[in-house]
């Protein structure tokens, strides 16, 4: 299953936010012997990421990894939007498995990446073989890929919590699904910016990009595969008071009235009540006893319980008499949101334990 | 216009955030000579409100503030559902004005009050004359009203936010109006929880009461009114890492497409450009010149803009294809959203300069 | 006492955090006419202090306001280490008081500047003639200065904090006094820096100038003044995850052991109880009876206490048997750390009332 | 090593935040088979700890695990003052190795604990035979210890930014050791009070036991066993805007003035550099080449980079020409100071590796 006893992986583009989290999870990866990130300057790897500091990993360039690509067993590219597109290739023809944690690979044709990035791709026909990697949905076809698009934070986030209700087709047909996400500024990257300093987010949050995020149509192109007809999403993002996590609430229209007990119902039969059917997707089904608290706290999941692992924690309930079902799904941005996901689709390609360096929880 | 030289000012209810804020202010009010808070307990009112030691104000009990009723000029109630029903009529029949920071004067009628707080409205012939206090939309009937219901501080905020586009009545009919909002901690309380404890809220946010919050229905009540027709609204809330502030966004679907432009000129048109309309309210117009940045942080407000003061900041944008508005609101939950907004319409009560007490600008 | 009704106040260095509290302040203050704050490049005043918008204040550039000089009664200068000491004199010689709020002034001669700054001073002779503006401590020198050097925002926090046990000579001769400071981020300044970027410091905090800070030179000068023999100050310095106030600690080393009870007497005899004696500095002496609760947070003032208000908060304890004393300091970096002390010392060189302007309490 | 494949571990004491978070660790830990937590009341462990939903762990009482002693291989007090010494005994007469993460066995005699804790020791035999667990200065005590006293989260925070210093006789004799240490709110407990809520920490920080924590003494202790002269400290402590990690810096008077990089070569010395020696404790040499920048953030640990892990980070400067060393460390309070120790002292005790269920590198 693996080249060598151990897995050699290069990581391109390893000096953001992403990059070092894929070498964070790697180093605890049990069947991975040697990580490889790259840089563009020569900075010291412990001065970038000084969490990593003791790791003993060092930056090489990408041209340095790509000389040694018959060597690797897995690429992760953790690069801007436009370079996986030009170099994925490379590692595929030589028998590497790509994860592209970038938006190059993540619509099914080159007109969606064109709308959406208002370029042209450089790689149609890999685009064609790519699949978009939402681990739970589906397993087989990341299995058989040679190339899994990693799908953007919010776009994840945002799947798990809809797709019990959008594969049961209980939306009402026709009424766009709000998703108002707020994210931690890890999601802003680590280029100073004055907006996203310390003085402007701290006791405040900040609204960005509420004219539409592009992994919005991201979104709407997966759910309408998904489902099988045109699924219309409403998303607005903001950075939130926190470096970590993705909070995240949903609004459906339904079809007909649901109660919240026929919804848990619903979202537990599909991943699954505790740990038994999808490990990493938990749905909050307080309280086993008695009644809600007047403020129903306890009922929506908390960031702070996912922060670091690559769990999703889902919580539900109805608004307006049973007619609009509201989801609260948390997510580590980085983790399930980005590096987490990525491994654990690696870890399907090359056929490990999909939980396989995720097995951490929440601090 | 006042009886003395000074007004005599009460405050039932002075030992929560609100009536601390209340006090705060007053402190701060060139036209007032007198603050008389009232407490339960026996408790030392710099104990209480550690930043207002120094002012040498003390508690009195709610007793000896209504034996001492001809003395006052006017009487905030800061307290808790069902006590202003009961303890209003005492004031106002002594020719004190009345402000009421709680909910039980927000609805137009007892079946209003009933529906919502699950109880029997104890004063239905005060109810019937109190106004409902957005001191922007509504000056007139406030200058004549005894009492004033000071309107919720989601509510009042929504109201800001939407009042220019379902006045033009832009809203596509039928179509509910989002609102998504994220609180403060000084929001919940001042008792000490679990959930709202320091280590569970920082590096997170909390959503609560997503089955529908109690200023839903006062919301669609006003909107109704102000439009001439019915208003739904889908308001969903949600406590911040911060103390103090509410960020606010609606999604309004619209009948018509519009740009960003032509919302900008409508909200300047009805509020003012600058502080030459309405002083409180203040449009974001931003860029003056020249393209907006790739995530337009700069257009929408910034909650630490206003913290502190009774400034109510808006930023608009446009989201698919000009069919939806999406409009961001911050306010300071605790001035605007209840203390100030409550000075306010005391000083239109009686007379004064609106922003007696409240020129404060934020930090 | 001025020239005109009102006053006509310039504000040198309009754009950073301390000259846009400046301003804010003078809005407020009643005495003040005209607000006239400088920039160097073009930007409007709302773009740059947008929790001023609505004020209609605007820039101007430093020749522009140096060209109005005879209609200025004061001018606060703003600006980095360097630029009032040429500047300064072009008012001074108008007849327009001014205050510094940078560091040019703060040294009672050249060489003191020299040593700690590394350069010439400009203006020697005008030194010799500014006096130091801890208000609380010098307000006859001050009234009668033409120029006065307000201290830094540690320096003042300290020097409340100590002034009563070195006046009354309790510390240990030769032992150095500890000071350990954390300030909020808005002292980092407002430029881009990664360090203070909000993914850096939230849920942290963040060291730095450990090797010496230069508020601690400053401090020592002052502190060797007042008491009449040399001081010797440790100071270390942090930026906490907060934008704004200075938590402060002291821990002084006594000559004789003192119990808690004897060092608030000594307090609230140097500074008053309650708002008697200095009225922006108080002293908390909690518990007023009973018991002190086990962990004691209720004796420490609390930042948020203080934030947006002139007051300086003091708390005291003893350890080791008596033998330290700590004394707990908080204020507003940006007001009575800056901005409020400015105002203030401009209060009393005007000869107003001394809380002119400063009359807001904590949120 | 183990009594069967993979190890059963008891956790008395598991509703707390250091209880939970033994759980978490030893969930990760590949030679851990079993984990028993106990509670007294009867709650979910899922509703305790969300965090380590999906765990399938749950809760017995403390008597149904002292019932079943025989099949232990080890057991972690998590519990109050007062509770191990009265039950560890049953324990360790029965094989089981016993990590105490209270204060029952920190002190080396009864007499030390009587003075600090106010009490008399319940088993002054079984306290002359633990053993105070700092992994990194005693590993050979530890590893024949039947029971080993975990340090308190500030003592061994503490004892490893001192020992190199101490062990090298460099303080100036009897000048005492100042400890500046400020904690997350976890530290607090999760018991609800006024003082730890949101709406009170955030925005702020929380000076405590400023008259001398419990740790100062249990420091003081160990430091001069280390030493072999008596070492006096200085501790104070706060709680930080986070909830959790220890910023910690010390001050040590030096009896012969140092240069930083003296400094560095000592502590790389002690530690190693990077991963060679002491896997957990890595020292800060920046900057590798080039100037030191103006305010020197890069010099000094951040806690972001240590939380969640069982790092410890050093930085190190010089104040006043050399005379005084200034020492920052940062660690997780909750893993380092409490959890991660026990279960590194676990490891040593068993012959294990010492990072097994270690491995995971902050966020």
């Amino acid at each position: 299953m693996t080249r060598s006893e151990g897995l050699v992986v290069g990581v391109v583009g390893g000096t953001g936010h992403t990059g070092g989290e894929v070498c964070r999870l790697l180093l605890g990866h049990p069947a991975v012997r040697t990580i490889l990130p790259t840089a563009r300057s020569g900075a010291a790897f412990a001065e970038v990421h000084p969490n990593l500091a003791g790791s003993g990993l060092d930056f090489r360039s990408a041209e340095q990894l790509a000389d040694r690509a018959e060597e690797l067993d897995v690429v992760f590219f953790c690069t801007p939007s436009g370079e996986a597109m030009r170099r994925a290739r490379h590692y595929v023809d030589r028998g590497v498995r790509v994860v592209d944690l970038g938006a190059d690979f993540r619509f099914a044709d080159p007109s969606g990446y064109r709308r959406v990035y208002g370029a042209e791709h450089a790689d149609p026909e890999l685009l064609r073989e790519a699949r978009y990697g939402v681990t739970e949905l589906n397993r087989e076809e990341i299995a058989a890929a040679r190339l899994v698009a990693n799908p953007g934070c919010y776009a994840i986030t945002a799947i798990l919590a809809l797709a019990p209700l959008l594969r049961a087709d209980l939306a009402r047909p026709g009424a766009p699904v709000g998703i108002h996400a707020v994210n931690g500024t890890t999601g802003a990257g680590n280029t100073p910016k004055k907006a996203i300093m310390h003085a402007e987010v701290s006791g405040a949050m900040l609204s960005y990009s509420l004219e539409g995020h592009r992994h919005g149509p991201e979104l709407e192109a997966f759910l309408s595969t998904l489902t099988g007809h045109p699924v219309t999403v409403d998303l607005d993002t903001a950075h939130g008071n926190f470096a970590r996590g993705i909070h995240l609430r949903a609004d459906v229209h339904l079809g007909a009235a649901k109660s919240r007990d026929e919804l848990l119902e619903l979202y537990t039969g599909f991943y699954g009540d505790g740990h038994d059917t999808e490990h990493f997707v938990l749905v909050n089904t307080l309280p086993k006893r008695g009644e809600l608290n007047e403020k129903r706290y306890e009922i929506y999941p908390n960031l702070t319980h996912v922060v670091g692992s690559n769990f999703c924690h889902l919580g539900l309930d109805v608004a307006r008499a049973g007619s609009v079902a509201r989801v609260v799904a948390v997510t580590d941005n980085l983790v399930k949101g980005a590096a987490g996901s990525a491994i654990q689709n690696m870890n399907v390609q090359l056929g490990l334990d999909e939980r396989a360096g995720l097995t951490a929880y929440a601090l």
